[in-house]
């Protein structure tokens, strides 16, 4: 396939004559598909009018009602010095002014890969795909749901890495709660730079975190990162309308770093917005404004994502709900809003709020990811492995949603109007009532004619039924065991990953474990 | 609801005055959602100029290689009047014929039902939501796959009766192979007849089950149906190019009673057309042309349908595969050349070619389902029960998919960019860092804000767990009992019903069962 980018690898088991020809047998081409480039419009649901209500709103947010930017003293200065009302801790932007401070940030940018062959651009009509982000628990069939771990973590990196249609590499996979609250970032980054040679993201739950990924990746990528953005990391605004000093404080450890952030509302309509599209788009508008207006403050030029992470709520249980309407509309809106900004933008993903793998799950996913697609995300953290409302990474689910995730990169291509892709000589050839199975255009184009799926079952019912009649999960579960047992390491130059290791004993020397 | 027009309706059991209570304390509304009017623009894959190519290579296989009409000497007398190029059973049309033919077809039209308030309207930005059609098998949790009886059927119609996002009764919902293949039509139209209030559609397999339909439609109604429709039928083509007798027959006695037809090529991509998104699309308007000037020249005004059904094709297994990218471009495609023509359009569904309910079917759905709002469908049959390419019919899957409906609703409404819509006082009153749960815009609002699912779990973890941690099947299940165990049968008039009945017996006594 033209967009993929293959490399070449070998199982190592064993050792001698023998094994070198079962090796040699038992080669796996590891596929990776290159970012998806749209070659399809936007679907967009606001008219013209719609959004300039929408801006007007969101400009009457920040002027009237403003942002909080608590225990911030830095950032207060900041606005102040660029012509905010700061009133204690509160910081009222004049209309206009937020839309000025943004115009420095870039519409496009490249995130470089330690191979270069997977290096991503982030903007315009690309599409990156990145795994789940967050949850403290895994689930698969056999072990059921339980704490994730750091093996784990290093289970779904290198799964992901496995994955075709996988662009990055992604951060918080699972939460590895077996380690040290204030030292996990160290062996999350060292889990991405090691087993896998896609795209990361940093640290964001402290400053001094954020410090230790940029060194890190210094290491990695042997120098200073000031010409070169090699992390694209998750700055959640405490929705409604507040910054907290945390996150804050790690995106001004990036933006000053030429670091990619996502500025990114939180958002459960109707707990953190108000219960309606047009109103929650315009404080997603006001939100994602301030925060880009502050990381370009922060360093004028710096890459930064306009992100809408939007769920709805259930009104009995108080459950945030996935994969529904009001979801879907406000991420065609969120895009639009964008894409009028001239940001990149994140949203969507493989989102669902079921407990398990199945049908449910199935249907909330689809809708969001093809919603995703349509509405122009240029950055789909949770594209794969997302469960239970974020609070679980399944296993399953991630090989069932990378399945699916290569749908999106073929329906992103368009129609092929060439000679060869009209097919008329084929009409000409087959005539009515014939069949296409034998003629030359299907001989020459079927290999590549249509997505196939790695995952799905396609055989006729009783092939099915005698091999013992398997549901979606349990392919899948057997498709994880598969894919790890044909994982090997890609190679890294041994002195790095020695500095990389020295780097971490001497930081988690340097304090006591914590585990809050 | 303002879409919905409710109908109250009481459960019957047990009987005096303790009965009577429970019965008002236990009184069921009935919803019923319109057909839903499209507030959204389309989403359209082809470019102006790809569309010109399109139509031009599809009048090139019309005039050049023409299409097929075997063993039926009225059509291609009806061809050779109108200016077409008759050879042997071969009708070539001259570039722009069929254009000009179909030019009488109407852009819209109603489909009444016997409850004026189940009317549907098909065409301009309507889509109207019908169930799954023709499966031998049906499915469900306790019984497995087994063949389809007329009990099925019945309760098929029942559910749809009582589904509220599902606008019309469908046709064959599936086959109720219990009864002889000579007869069965005529109980499957008293069913729709009697056990639900919907529109339906009519008898294709035989131009005499299509005489029998008018005739019982007319007892049903109440007289002559010349300026009435009330069936839209499904008369498939023989995919390439081919228009068989049986079905042309159908749609003969269908046009001259000026009841719809859907015309719709039948294709499983790189079997009955080429392997290419864009020849398969020629081949679909060329196919719809052809068809579409047909049951034109059979009654010029007669209502019908542009259809496209294609999915692809499995190249190892044979089998066809739904959910696909290819699939879904050709539906958007098809939908434009359907809008060029100013014809209403059919295609989508609930497609899936798994076995089971499971996440593999649900994916494969959601995708088809996304597709056919923004597509533009304006009929779309197998919307809900489809499962493992169309022989099975599922009860679970019924329910699962008559859910997700609604979320197409939700979507097609767009925003609502009122002043209440735009919720700006509710951004000023919570302000940075609080809520919206107890505001005032919320409070007004909360209850149609967001769409509500009736069959997917948003239990806290624990609940549902305790529960016994119930898959998406499970809860289906469990929703099929309860519905049915709610059904109560819309009234109809004894003189009609014993009108139909006696129709039907004649008919049945008339000649003997046949079983293939």
């Amino acid at each position: 396939m033209s967009e993929a980018a293959p490399a070449t690898r070998r199982r190592t088991r064993g050792g001698g004559g023998g094994a070198a020809r079962r090796a040699d047998r038992t080669t796996v081409r590891l596929e990776v598909a290159k970012y998806i480039e749209r070659n399809i419009p936007n679907f967009e649901v606001l008219t013209e009018e719609a959004l300039e209500i929408i801006e007007n709103n969101a400009e009457t947010i920040l002027e009237e009602i403003g942002v909080h930017f608590p225990d911030n003293p830095g950032a207060l200065k900041r606005w102040a010095d660029a012509g905010a009302d700061v009133d204690g801790e509160r910081v009222r932007i004049p209309r206009g002014l937020a839309r000025e401070l943004i115009k420095t940030a870039p519409s496009e940018y490249t995130q470089h890969a330690r191979n270069p062959d997977r290096n991503v651009r982030v903007g315009g009509n690309s599409m990156v795909l990145a795994p789940v982000y967050g949850p403290p628990f895994v689930r698969d069939v056999n072990g059921g749901r339980r704490y994730a771990t750091m093996a784990d973590f290093q289970k779904m990196v290198k799964l992901t890495y496995m994955s075709k249609w996988l662009h990055h590499s992604g951060g918080t996979v699972c939460e590895p709660t077996d380690i040290a609250v204030n030292k996990r970032h160290l062996d999350m980054l060292y889990a991405h730079m090691t087993l896998s040679d896609k795209p990361y993201m940093g640290s964001v739950t402290a400053p001094e975190r954020a410090v230790d990924s940029v060194k890190m990746s210094e290491i990695l990528f042997g120098g200073s990162l000031e010409n070169k953005t090699v992390m694209t990391s998750l700055i959640n605004i405490n929705s409604p309308l507040t910054f907290d000093e945390i996150m804050m404080g790690a995106m001004e450890v990036y933006a000053k770093n030429n670091q990619a952030c996502i500025v990114s509302p939180f958002i459960v309509g109707g707990a953190m917005a108000p219960v309606s599209v047009a109103g929650t788009l315009a404080q997603v508008m006001a939100e994602g404004l301030a925060g880009v207006a502050y990381n370009q403050l922060c360093n004028p030029g710096a890459p930064v994502i306009f992100g809408a992470f939007v769920s709805s709520i259930d009104m009995n249980s108080g459950a945030p709900t996935f994969g529904t309407p009001e979801a879907s509309k406000i991420l065609y809106g969120a895009g639009q809003i964008a894409r009028r900004l001239g940001l990149p933008f994140r949203s969507g993903g493989a989102l669902c709020g079921s407990k398990l793998p199945d049908a449910q799950a199935a249907y909330e996913t689809a809708n969001t990811l093809n919603a995703a697609l349509l509405g122009g995300v240029n950055f789909c953290l949770h594209a794969a492995g997302w469960l239970e409302g974020g609070l679980v990474t399944s296993f399953e689910k991630f090989v069932m949603d990378a399945d699916q995730l290569g749908v999106l990169h073929s329906i992103a291509k368009g129609v092929d109007m060439s000679e060869n892709g009209q097919a008329l000589d084929a009409v000409r050839e087959v005539g009515p009532g014939g069949h296409y199975l034998g003629c030359a255009h299907t001989q020459a184009n079927f290999k590549d004619s249509f997505w196939k799926s790695q995952l799905l079952d396609y055989k006729p019912f009783e092939t099915w039924s005698d091999e013992g009649g398997k549901d979606t999960m349990q392919l899948a579960s057997e498709r994880v065991e598969r894919m790890m047992g044909e994982y090997t390491q890609p190679p890294l130059d041994p002195a790095i990953d020695e500095a990389l290791q020295a780097y971490m004993e001497e930081r988690k020397a340097s304090e006591p474990d914590a585990f809050v």
